[in-house]
């Protein structure tokens, strides 16, 4: 027997789409939503703009944004009490992967109970959720469409990995004019990380052709756009495009699940409180060089997928124009030097590699990997 | 405002993936099953396994298969009260596109009442409808993931195209192992009914990046297994790529919508009862002709989809190559001879020219097509 599931949210993708936010809840059945945010982006209106059309659905509403970057698990035991004694009867994200995912872990508390290390891991929340719709101010998370959360364990120092469908949000609705008020460095780490879902989940061991179209799309997307996006505000056409390739990535990685790069950079994030972009941006391409026996003719259609021209080379050689292409990516939209210039050190290796193999992500990597393999991947990457 | 919608059930798929009926139906908190097939299906089996795994699921059910291939208005409202009267909680839809439509609409009477001719066009449907699962026994229709359920009036002849979210099944339970049992004749038309939706949600109107991907892949596999499928009833690679294909045009189709073919394929096969996937096979290069001048660019990705050595063509002689590259598939499959070789009269045409004109899917067209345009289409399939 070898079956595959598929599960993605009602999609709702434009220009101005976050118009739709109120008729959206009404569909759900709520009658007070639980806003969920960052300050970043309530600084930006998308807030105000959100709330705006709650109330012209005629929804009550509370905001709620006690969270900071890589949400950490005591923020979230606060959030849950806060959901719990304002009487709200839904959830709605607005803003990158840590609200999302900062979101869908208030749910879990909310309605199951525990704390939220109870549910790390695959398929360990038994009763519903809220429901949820999420709107991204970022083109990289994917959270608005996927199975994960991943959340700060404080004093373990690590993110952990909560893989269910039920963290899938009832509606996405993608906005690309969100992605305007991101910075440029903010542009980049995202949009690498989104790159990084797309090839993980791409040779993933959980891959099928379902999953396969998103995931090359979104790295055509991603070559196409991603340098012109981070290169100005202002460019709705990169900035649609890199909208939709995160969501292809989304889709693909959500039902893929990914690899070696999201099983190690889980640690790294948790311990540093680094972008989890920009630690992806550093590990993938060795992690790709370390996977690459595993998946040569895979690599191959990667290497094209990011726009190079293979004709006339063997498997071996264009499966390593893949890595070539994603450095010279990477370099292009200024992330620069390897993980020592971010306050990781050495001495940290030999836990992180440890604790790695604990993640949910790893299971799917093409190549075994073990807690001396990512050892040596982490020096490679200083 | 340019906002789309994207949306998609839970997917099963696998060799065996039948046997998900019975955990399935328990997860939509199903505890009497109304099963809707047709004599065929029952005949090769199927009915008698899913039977039994609703049954190792501790679920009751009733059979229902009081329908004919193009099921009628009159079936559909014996079967909502065959399903009033067993007090079942859930439909599950085991055949082609048939007894999946015939199911869709019961679900539409059971719940809000009425005739089915109410709910003709789109988002007609107000009241929930019961928990849905499909399982197809071709690879087609794409009624398991589609929004879309088309039932002949039998008073006016014609066949009615309902569209509506909530036509789209809970869950799509995909067995390639249902399509051995099926002849070469139906794999020839069911697999060019799924190229038909393939090609025509790709250059509707109403395409997006989500819907383009699945369309393009649908074509590809297509293009590579059909022949395969159609020769041999045991291929199991041909088989399973088939029910992909399947399934990826009926995700491209259920969100993009159709076009002009089946507009007009729907006249035909309500007023004699043919097999949709025949009538599409002489109508659509023929259609194709007269779109070709509002999507050239486009035909010629399709033809490249479809396995054609477009290198050096200028952009009208690759989107020709599309067209070509159909006409010899549907020769290759043995579909041979047009509309008069299977009953249609010339003096059809106005009044089915003019009935066209009412199809949802026309909106969608890529050219702006008139009755006189479609008359004109008839003429040439003659």
């Amino acid at each position: 027997m070898d079956i595959s599931k598929f599960f993605a949210p009602e999609i709702i993708f434009g220009l101005d789409a976050i118009s739709q936010v109120g008729e959206s809840a009404l569909r759900l059945g709520a009658k007070k939503i639980f806003l969920v945010t960052d300050c970043g982006v309530k600084e930006n209106n998308w807030v105000a703009k959100a709330l705006f059309y709650l109330e012209q659905a005629g929804l009550e509403y509370m905001v709620w944004s006690g969270i900071t970057s890589n949400p950490k698990d005591s923020e979230v035991a606060e959030g849950a009490k806060a959901y719990l004694s304002s009487h709200c009867d839904a959830i709605l994200a607005v803003g990158g992967g840590s609200p999302i995912d900062a979101a869908k872990a208030v749910a879990i508390i909310a309605s199951n109970g525990g704390k939220i290390q109870d549910y790390e891991g695959i398929n360990k929340i038994t009763k519903p959720l809220p429901p949820m719709i999420a709107v991204p101010s970022t083109a990289g998370s994917g959270s608005e469409v996927s199975q994960f959360a991943i959340i700060v364990d404080k004093q373990r120092k690590i993110k952990m990995t909560i893989i269910s469908k039920s963290l899938v949000p009832d509606i996405a609705i993608i906005d690309p004019l969100l992605l305007q008020t991101k910075d440029s460095r903010l542009t980049a780490a995202t949009g690498i990380d989104a790159l990084s879902h797309a090839i993980e989940s791409y040779v993933s061991l959980a891959a099928t052709g379902l999953t396969e179209v998103h995931a090359l799309q979104a790295i055509e997307l991603i070559a196409e756009n991603l340098r012109e996006s981070v290169a100005c505000r202002t460019n709705m056409q990169a900035k649609s495009a890199m909208a939709m390739a995160s969501l292809h990535a989304g889709l693909a990685f959500s039902n893929a699940i990914l690899g070696a790069t999201h099983a190690m950079t889980h640690q790294v994030d948790g311990l540093l409180d680094l972008h989890h972009g920009e630690t992806n941006a550093v590990l993938l391409p060795h992690v790709m060089e370390f996977n690459l026996i595993s998946c040569t003719e895979k690599y191959g259609r990667v290497a094209e997928a990011l726009g190079e021209n293979v004709t006339g080379l063997n498997k071996q050689d264009r499966a390593e124009r893949a890595i070539i292409a994603v450095q010279r990516l990477v370099r292009d939209i200024g992330i620069t030097g390897g993980l020592s210039t971010m306050g990781f050190k050495e001495e940290y290796i030999p836990k992180l590699s440890q604790n790695a193999l604990n993640d949910a992500c790893l299971v799917t990597n093409p190549r075994d990997a073990s807690a001396e393999d990512m050892a040596r991947i982490f020096r490679k990457a200083l």
